[in-house]
């Protein structure tokens, strides 16, 4: 999982708004393309010059602009221009450190998600991105570092005219796209479910260190699915609860809908949290139960033993005038008292429970 | 106890509102039972055709239609036609994976209720069933996927005209199920102090590893159950609070009382979660106090017997030169020696109270 | 202490509102007085037949009306006839398990308290006992199953004529009863103090399982304690700023006085829950220490014994060829090196802080 | 520090409104003063009879009657008699057990407040009292049991009309008695934190049971000191809200002030809070260490020598063929062994980082 | 770090709003530089004399007044005779040890920040400093102890007309200085983060206790930075709904934008604070490993060699009787023996994955 704030510091002391992309450069080119549609109309078509989209921002078509490759700030600062987008949005698009949130600007509403993907690394970790997300009256424009199938299914829908989208405006395109994002966090959340379950066969069969520090990396990994949900939520109720005319009242039920997806995933998420702080106390205590175990063997050998070895040594003393060593029967008399010793002590030990 | 969320990843990419069924399928066949009635009359009727529905929705008599096995999409399909019914509303009766949640949709009150059943499932462990209610003008639509007599005292108390359930309206129906629900908790509760209860007991005469599992999985099934009834402990307040014309003033108390048994569940469930993490030291105080019960034994061993077999090898060296083996007395000096040595000891660890 | 909800369960299925007792049954017989009084005029009596309460209800004077044993439904169902209660109110006064709580109920406001007593029960255990108010215009009735003196100075108070009482109206005897209740929770926390000092001192003294125990035992009653008193403290800010015409404003102050205790009580409670936290833990460290201690012996004791073991081991060989056992000092040379591996060991030990 | 809640029950089942003294006595007698003073004028009396401050009650200045040891019940009740003061409120600060609180009463406002002192009690520890402050429309009263030096600087500003003082009111004068007291936290904090830091100190050189016992305390003092900071915050809050007529607009910016203080208090009792269990962690795993470092030397000198041990015990058996024993060099041999057996031994220790 | 609340005592007694510097003296001379500019003007100005500073007072340009060095008083009370500040604000100026706040006196806006600066020191540790900013119509007031370059860049930006400053007024003047100072709180957290790196490599390697007091340092760093974050989040919170005339409605988003940067802050901080704690726990456990170990290695080599010294011992005793001893074969027999027993012991514990 990607670590907390990071090199946020390189822009200490530049001007607010100054955009500078903070974020590691995941596709090599920018590309950018748009989809046209209504009900009866659909376009799909790439485009090389921003300056091509303000041709579609007067129509009463749906236009929702895909960016792909935010590194290049000079597309951002032509795309603030034509949809007249204020600095301080571009640079929290170009940070990709940002928390999510919902801002409405008035003229716009500018949405900031964090994906998650498992995989997506071949590292097979997990990696967040930041997806970005401006609604306007009739336009959408996404924001995507990495060069991935995302969002295609909801491409699809609107190609093959499936599901309600292509009947609704603008809004319910921003929707479709949060309702994407959040079901990223199910798919997480169950492969996150499973490494659990492995940790917890672990503990049960053979639990060692790097059990504990697998359960303390799930937990971390938690934090940061909290740390991103959270502010999610809270966006979304914010959304719900905007009076913005950018959002129609029939998509309010729509977004209802992905704030109780957010909150299920809170759910799931502090339910997660609790297990693995019961896997901890079971690991801390099982490493009690095994010094238990050792300190047993050890004390229980020792106890038999150490009382004969002494009977052992009286008997190889070389004193002149030593009665028992003359009789006859006395090394046998040896090993039979011997014998009762260790019997004895092995019937306390079972009493006791220690065998 | 079951799993937290599942499976639920296999709709991500669908539209929102395609009707999936998430959970486990229960029952055969799917089952529409039709009870209508006001204070003079009563019908009791087996729906094969959603269509016939249409019929009773006009009447001034009050319809509960039970769907027993919601797994079959097209029959949820025809109810939503039917009764009017919003998609994401049926898509959320068919994920059983729903948190209990109450969503006033005007025309209509859609409640999802969990129920747990300690008896349903032979393995002898908790089972939880999502139980959706929808709440209109004059009807009440209760889905279950179990085939189960749970709401049957309900349908015997219509039948029987018993309290006050055929002079009240749709809502008090509502009520009743909600109620029924509410009851199950109080049976899982005691089940599950007699649990604890159990695992008490056992911690006082022998804790082992098992104890602190069996207390960390009762632990998780507080966890479990109070992620289900903190949101409907919700949803009955906003029942309550709610200005919908479908509650009527006079329901008000009856959900105020449902209102106070939620409340009671969580005390009760907070009470248990924190006897558990009580137990829990315990637990691991035990292991400690075990573990200094192992050591002193040892320690008093080996401190007697040591310095014992030290004097013994002294007297079982082989020096030329060697006054005390002389000795006449010495064989009877040596043990005198010892069993004072062995007696100071004794003496020693009695006055620190290690024995 | 009681324990947390129990047989609740038996109620499953009835119709809400059923008059079923629960809770032990804890006088033989229901016995119904009656205090009648205004400033000027005093009357006490008891009830054979509820019916006689009629009478009393159209005068200008209070009227209160106290129920000794409650679990004769028979009488309840009179009083809920002659005093127009709610079905749900009187099912809420037969179930002893009930959370404190306030209920305006317009006509009139019901009240359910829980009191506590350490005297109660022969077992010198903490009893909890639910005490049921309904305050109506010109009226009170107090509900307990316990045949006790718990009222009675109230009553002396009123027959005397001590303080406001007979000058005040239903409120202030309403009030007063509260706060007797709330007077028995500082006798408790009073009694849970000294057990508190108790174990202190044992874990000074000779820390124990037992004492642990006891520990969790006083934390338990604190969770019961704090579980009744949360409430109730918002029952009473809840009845403060009510707006019922049934509560004056001059006995506000008074409200707010026993809102002041109840905060105290909260506080102390928090205190106390605190202080046990802190107790375990140096319980927890006390179990470390003697494992140390037992430790820091053996290590001694063999650390000092074993190489001098080894030591008269190796004179102890039957070597042919053994130059040392020849020599005329060797034994005497054998123990000064014995005593000064023995000594220099010792002065290390010291040096560690070992002895 | 004072123990929690005692001795209250005493007031068991008295009428509310009771005036008896529940705290220690602390000054014999009972000194009332008077400061009465304005812009111009000053003056400074010992009052003998309470009648004679009526006098005062209708003059334009402001009037400060203080009075020292409040156990005489006498006086309260005059008092009560000549400002009009609400028996509760007399109770309020006879029982010296109260909780921190502010009180709108209309005609004046009662402040309960609680100072620490930690050089008024000989055996040197922390000792509290309360301070009760009526605020009237001209006049101030301030209680206190403890005859002391507290607001002397206050009269001394007074007198020598230094600082703002004398040209305001009497909201001022309260304000400037609330001032010192929450000044007198402070100290308490500065003593509290060199107690933890001479805890700290030996936390590092040597850490003993009475070290965990010492924080315990100070984090009791912690729970102590917030238990009485925090409803002060939310009492000068409430005065700071309050649009009683009895504080001018002018003193807000006052209040405010010292409730940037309280904040600032709560702050630094929070942090030493979070300081002092961060503590006991070290201390607790200090013990560990410790016991690591004992096992260590234990396990060493064992595994040395019992092998040692052994070996020699074999060449002093006694069998009649054992070919070894007639070799020349045989001593010399097992010598040879033996100390290759204890540096391979010592050799692995360091490896594995025990030595 | 610094340590908490110190020698606040010193000023107990004094009346309110004396001018009494709390804090380190840390330049020598006191500089105050003024910058007056609009869009067109630039002019930076050492001052000498506070009083020259009335002439810009009445101006249409931004005046920016900053203060390097408070510890003189004197200063201070001119300034706020010229700009009319109250006492009490000129109080907290001088008292470094104030809480982040924001204040809104009507004719000005009184900010309170701290900054961290990990460089500053040449010990290598962060320290921290009060800057405290004053914002009228149209001037701002900054205050600084330290002799530092902290505002350079803003001062740059202003001279070199660089982003929007010079085209806005006094409150977005305020906003960068906050947002400068919020930077630094970056800076700090990547040091920490990298901090808690090595702390992290460190417990894997090779945890020492050392390695607790660096966590517990590190998480102390944490409680500090959370205690001065969380005021500036609610300031910043406070001055963006304030509805203050000196604040224009363009400058709320930057604001906003601020806010989202406190919340981060708080975020990571909270973030590496969950981190430690894990951190803790993994330090904990790997002591219990540990000892475990060094046990294990005691237990085999004890219970190996413990049986053959017995078995030896039995071989050295000098009964007269002994047939063993005449055996020819006898001391093969015991070396055979003896090995068995060592080999059965080394596969069982193998068995039990001790080795």
């Amino acid at each position: 999982m990607p670590r907390p704030t990071k090199s946020r510091s390189q822009k200490a002391g530049l001007p607010p708004g100054s955009l500078v992309h903070i974020g590691e450069k995941l596709s090599e080119t920018t590309k950018v393309t748009l989809l046209d549609y209504d009900g009866d109309h659909y376009l799909e078509k790439n485009i090389d010059h921003i300056e091509e989209l303000r041709a579609f921002m007067d129509r009463q078509t749906v236009s929702w602009v895909h960016i792909e490759g935010i590194h290049d700030t000079r597309v951002l600062e032509q795309l603030g221009d034509v949809f007249g987008l204020h600095p301080l949005i571009l640079e929290d698009i170009l940070n990709t450190d940002q928390r999510p949130k919902m801002q409405d600007m008035g003229d716009y509403i500018f949405i900031v998600l964090k994906r998650f993907c498992n995989t997506c690394d071949e590292h097979s970790d997990i990696t967040a991105e930041q997806v970005s997300v401006i609604l306007g009256p009739k336009y959408v424009i996404s924001f995507q570092e990495r060069k991935e199938a995302l969002l295609d299914p909801i491409r699809e829908r609107i190609k093959t005219s499936k599901g309600r989208i292509r009947k609704t405006g603008a809004d319910y395109l921003a929707y479709a796209i949060i309702d994407m994002i959040l079901d990223s966090y199910f798919g997480i959340l169950e492969t996150l479910g499973e490494k659990i379950e492995i940790e917890e066969e672990a503990l049960v069969n053979n639990p060692a260190q790097s059990t504990l520090r697998a359960i303390q990396h799930l937990k971390r990994d938690m934090i940061f699915l909290r740390k991103s949900i959270w502010p999610l939520r809270e966006s979304i109720s914010a959304l719900e609860r905007s009076e913005s005319p950018l959002i129609q009242d029939a998509t309010g039920i729509y977004l209802k809908d992905i704030y109780d997806h957010a909150i299920q995933i809170i759910d799931t998420v502090e339910t997660y949290r609790e297990m693995l702080s019961g896997m901890i106390d079971i690991y801390l205590s099982s490493l009690s139960n095994r010094m238990n175990q050792v300190m047993k063997v050890l004390t229980i050998i020792a106890t038999i033993f150490i009382p004969l070895t002494f009977l052992a040594g009286v008997y190889g003393m070389n004193f002149k005038h030593f009665p028992e060593l003359e009789w006859h029967w006395g090394y046998l008399l040896f090993w039979i008292i011997s014998m009762t010793i260790a019997v004895v002590m092995l019937i306390l030990f079972k009493r006791k429970k220690w065998l």
